[in-house]
């Protein structure tokens, strides 16, 4: 059993704190020792992908350090707890099993008698059925006509990541023959979200997934209300219109309202719910259930790479590690995702939640207050945009940003034109190459306002194409980073009670039960 | 002439740094005190809107303070002298003129013998007639039928003002019948963001403005060849479908390629130009030209509120100090912009290049180096879609971020429902007054997991709904807030040296001509 300690109770915590500064990337990264370390300094990941890291602040004595801290901090043995099901959820009292869903366990985890990884793939199953009758024209609207589109209802986890993947994958699925229905996503409980997404779509073929666990959402059930409104004054019944992804003791799950139920648990928390039938059911439903598999796939190949000791075989750790020696020692407190690919947009967005959500806490596991910071703020856009926005701040702020680009030689259309000697993706890559290195090295200039320090650290994922695979493999990578840094930092980084008190309040306010300043914001908004 | 200093030569900014954590908000939003506060920390705004900082540390000593500062550093003064046409760009020797594109100016501004202020209005002008006569019907396509889709090539403030903008009023038009033609938006270089866009649109009805204020932005030339290309292959005649918005002196100006050809100029910078042609040309083609103008009244409107020396009747000048104290003397680095309002979903984006880009800088309008910190991290997603994402780590972080909350009472569409007793709407406004007060005061547990801290600051703009004036006067507020900000901290807010480095290198990228790290990282991609 591992021992589950404070970071800053580490004797290889100290050493690392000696190194603050210790590596000036001006330097480092100049002349051939920088190109030696872009050779060196890169880790394989699953999917084609390495994580290079030749550009943050580290060198081989703190790589050293970094290992000794996973060492004595027994990273690897608590991410094997925890997939041999150990209570790692210790606030909420749960087992964390969102990688056993992909198929990476070492043990079978058995709970209350059941096989919890039967569970997930029995519900896969059930997921690809149903995709696949839907597209075999199996399963179709009482006019007997084909479901062309597909909307899910669901809020945060249950939105965030099937919608980042996919909007990842749509194009290269147009592409590669496999979309075989559109999907959207409504989510706010803004009445015109839903609004708006009704109006421009084709209810009659259109199938609706409401996603909530506990099947007491208020975000959900209302937009599912919207839903259903809108269905039956199309002349519609919603019941041949409507499946449910939620828990088995959920109100939801035996209801004669929804064509399907299929089931999640307890054990995967909703902003890892990719991998369970959160993700499954619109994804197979989108790109067909052999894609959905090959994005599982992805995910537990790199899962299995997260296993490794070595932490330069680790890309999972590694990429963790750094991350807090940036927080921790260097003091940065923000981190941007910076994907030069339109199609992962939304991808920071998932990030955002995953990182935040997870590791945004003050206490650690057994509740006790740490005194070291945890999670960064986490934010981004896909590039070149943000070299025409944000990135002024980044280049010459107060603030030092460190960065994790994404990039892909090759484009998912694989549509293109050569103005200037070269292609649009060309252009894209040479475009954040051009960016690691300004941030690294900069620029000097005797006008201060045109001079560039430098030493801005960043790493970047880098891979032959966003395939279902490598999608799998990223978002795997991330978990898996958010994961260690939890261990790092000796959080619990699978509940999230700080979501509490906001829905406790807004229930008072619509409930009239407020005084003081609730009652007067409540006044302003005549509610 | 107002003097240009550093902020930290100022008497009142010495005053002001001993007022450190001089308000408890737990304590200060308590109870009737707290509502008294929400009752008079209110400043009104255009648009019908208002500007609340009851959540905010501040108090009547802080405020003293803050107002000391406005003074003795002359902010009204040098937002006078930006009016009337000093050389606020001290870097690129440049006026600022967005204001004056609508209409706010003190004495006309003359150059060259130009009037500037005739000139934005001559451009607003020919946008209009040309709207106009596309949504007659007397500007067609070759088979003489109506364009319905107008679809912007342009990157950085050429794509995100006006998108986020369109995004702010697309559902609103639709209701209220103003929606003429569909927008869309092309940036990114990447060639699949361009594919995807052209593939979904019907190209024969489209209409295209490219935006280029030198006429050689390469992701932007890139994308207009792109569209050519799609154009010709689909049997067009690109000129017959294309407009240019750019400068007199460009090489698009006077071509043939262009329908028409309308013009912007240096003294409106790209995230400020949403109020010059680049915004109002597809906006008047989206919504029609009144619906423009109404935009550019809100934002004048707000323009004469920032001219007031007093604070408490200046809502831009007064969100800028505060944010200043946050900053410089609070030390937080970062600030969330939070609207609840799907419509606003790309607003933060916006604000992101609005704010980074202008105020993300090291060195003083002078260019010598400042030793305080400039301006904040910017991020944002709408609400209530963050409480289910990253609003843990705001809630419960080690972080303080500072919020900016944006909130209205009525939606866009008006449909809505009614569950367990209320719309949507309804609680879309309870949860963010929820909110506020969660983050503001907290909640004490015997289990630390579950305490809230509180003592986390808010704001919040509070307005009827968000119509086209009520957006306009939004965007100017953040405009000046920035601009104000600017003054504070002596920078020049309007040029962006940082963004020139990268470009550079790309270019060196694909001219082959690198060495050591740039071209090992060059040789990952196959470039």
């Amino acid at each position: 059993m591992a021992t589950w300690k404070n970071l800053d109770t580490l004797s290889s915590y100290k050493k690392l704190q000696e190194l603050k500064n210790h590596v000036n990337i001006v330097e480092a990264m100049s002349g051939e020792n920088g190109a030696k370390r872009v050779a060196e300094y890169s880790v394989p990941m699953a999917g084609g992908q390495a994580f290079n890291f030749a550009a943050k602040e580290v060198d081989d004595a703190v790589l050293e350090a970094l290992a000794e801290l996973a060492k004595e901090h027994e990273l690897i043995d608590k991410y094997k707890e925890l997939l041999n099901g150990a209570v790692i959820n210790t606030g909420e009292k749960r087992l964390v099993l969102h990688q056993l869903a992909r198929k990476q366990q070492l043990d079978p985890v058995v709970v209350d008698g059941v096989d919890k990884g039967e569970f997930y793939l029995s519900q896969h199953k059930k997921a690809a059925d149903f995709a696949n009758k839907v597209h075999a024209g199996e399963i179709t609207n009482a006019a007997g006509e084909p479901f062309t589109t597909v909307v899910q209802i669901g809020i945060g986890g249950s939105d965030l990541g099937p919608r980042a993947l996919y909007i990842a994958l749509e194009n290269w699925a147009r592409t590669n023959g496999t979309l075989k229905m559109e999907a959207k996503f409504i989510s706010n409980v803004d009445p015109d979200d839903a609004s708006a997404i009704l109006a421009a779509t084709d209810l009659a073929h259109s199938l609706f997934i409401v996603v909530s666990k506990s099947g007491t959402t208020l975000e959900t059930l209302t937009n599912e209300a919207f839903v259903k409104d809108a269905l039956t004054k199309a002349g519609l019944d919603p019941s041949k219109h409507m499946l449910a992804v939620t828990s088995e003791t959920s109100p939801l799950a035996k209801s004669a309202d929804y064509l399907e139920a299929i089931f999640m648990d307890d054990y995967i928390g909703g902003r890892y719910s990719s991998s369970s039938a959160v993700g499954g059911v619109v994804l197979s439903l989108a790109f067909g259930p052999e894609v959905y598999a090959q994005i599982l796939e992805g995910a537990a190949e790199e899962d299995a790479l997260a296993l490794n000791e070595d932490i330069m075989a680790n890309p999972d750790l590694l990429d963790a590690l750094i991350g807090v020696y940036e927080v921790n020692v260097q003091g940065y407190n923000t981190t941007a995702v910076l994907p030069y690919s339109q199609a992962l947009s939304r991808f920071p967005a998932h990030l955002q939640q995953c990182d935040m959500e997870s590791n945004g806490k003050s206490v650690n596991r057994f509740s006790e207050p740490v005194s070291y910071s945890t999670g960064p703020i986490i934010f981004g856009e896909p590039g070149t945009n943000g070299q025409h926005s944000f990135y002024q701040l980044l280049h010459q702020g107060t603030n030092i940003v460190p960065i994790q680009f994404i990039g892909y030689k090759d484009s998912q259309i694989g549509n293109d034109v050569v103005i200037e000697g070269s292609t649009s993706q060309k252009k894209l890559c040479a475009n954040v190459v051009a960016q690691i290195m300004a941030f690294a090295c900069g620029k000097d200039d005797e006008n201060l306002n045109k001079k560039f320090d430098g030493g801005r650290p960043s790493s970047i994922i880098v891979g032959d194409q966003l395939t279902p695979k490598s999608l799998g493999a990223l978002l795997a990578h991330f978990e898996n980073k958010i994961m260690f840094q939890g261990f790092v930092w000796n959080l619990n980084s699978f509940d999230q009670e700080g979501v509490q008190l906001g829905k406790v309040l807004a229930k008072r306010v619509l409930a009239h039960d407020t005084d003081g300043a609730l009652k007067a914001y409540s006044d302003l908004f005549e509610i």
